[in-house]
């Protein structure tokens, strides 16, 4: 058997997705993951040593997807504040999506992510990450006055909660929700601005 | 038996606590109660026509008590600016202490909570109440520019969600949690400055 030749870590996960999706979390074990990719569980066991290191692997592979769009928008040009702005209304409009499109799964990751306390935190900090990013932009460009870029990304962060952490879901679908994102923005916005920029 | 002319709504509410406290949320019954009390548990009923009703009204209470400390806040005279943040800390303040006062009956009163959105919804729309009329006082003393200053009261509330929301109380341990209200709480205030007043 070469099959290690072709199954690659990537792989496994994309069947694992596929796999929780049609059993559910509770249920789907790494038996029916060797199956479905058509190898032995010790050929997935060699890439993930447990369950637990493959779960975690979904996990983080899921909040990875966040980051990519979101870096587009690090990484280009032009004035900081639009670019802030369109990278909160990306971020909570991808995690809006995710649960809408599909709950069941968006409550399976959910599930899995609970469990991966570093994956969770590693995405948090890449994402505030990327938010200093544009904070020291908008300082360079002379639009934003901010006294400590760090602190001041993970109060953007905190301050956007609601709209982007799953605990607050259930409120993801409130009528006065994009009139509540306005606000939250505007305010934020206006606290970063430079003097004399209003 | 004239046991009615003394057993009073408030008095039923306090003995439920006790019983909450020692029986737990899922053991606690209406018959519990009105032993304490040494009633009837018709008597009970009275009052409160359902152990679903009893519950409610425990709930409100529970939400109740954060706001008499709050609207001492808000009917104080002085700066805005310096009133709301005290507001916030003290919001945040009060139900961190609950928490870790007593964790189990944090758990129970949350549960409780959940079941009472009609008890929670207007604790939420009371504290944004509060928040508005001091953000109004600041529009009036010229120290804070506001377009809609109802709109914006909410932003405030949603925006500091992170600190006084229960579904992020297993974060309000964290070392740095002081720091990142300071910088929120710094980020709100600028945000709703009056130009020339920095």
């Amino acid at each position: 058997m070469n099959e290690t030749l072709v199954l690659t870590p990537e792989r496994i996960l994309e069947v694992t997705e596929d796999v929780l999706r049609r059993y559910g979390l509770a249920k789907a074990t790494v038996v029916d993951v060797a199956r479905a990719l058509d190898v032995s569980h010790g050929s997935v066991y060699r890439h993930f040593p447990s369950k637990a290191s493959l779960r975690q692997a979904v996990a983080k592979r899921w909040l990875d997807r966040f980051n990519a769009p979101l870096q587009k928008i690090v990484d280009a040009s032009g004035p900081a504040p639009a670019r802030l702005e369109r990278w909160l209304r990306t971020l909570f409009a991808n995690k809006h999506k995710k649960l809408s499109d599909d709950p069941e799964m968006f409550a399976t990751y959910l599930a899995l992510a609970q469990e991966a306390c570093q994956a969770v935190s590693s995405h948090k900090e890449c994402l505030c990450d990327q938010v200093e990013r544009i904070l020291a932009d908008g300082v360079k460009q002379g639009a934003f006055e901010i006294a400590d870029v760090k602190a001041t990304s993970r109060a953007v962060f905190d301050a956007t909660i609601r709209f982007h952490h799953p605990a607050h879901s259930e409120e993801w679908n409130d009528a006065g929700l994009a009139a509540r994102i306005d606000a939250v923005l505007a305010l934020l916005l206006r606290g970063l601005e430079a003097p004399g920029k209003r």
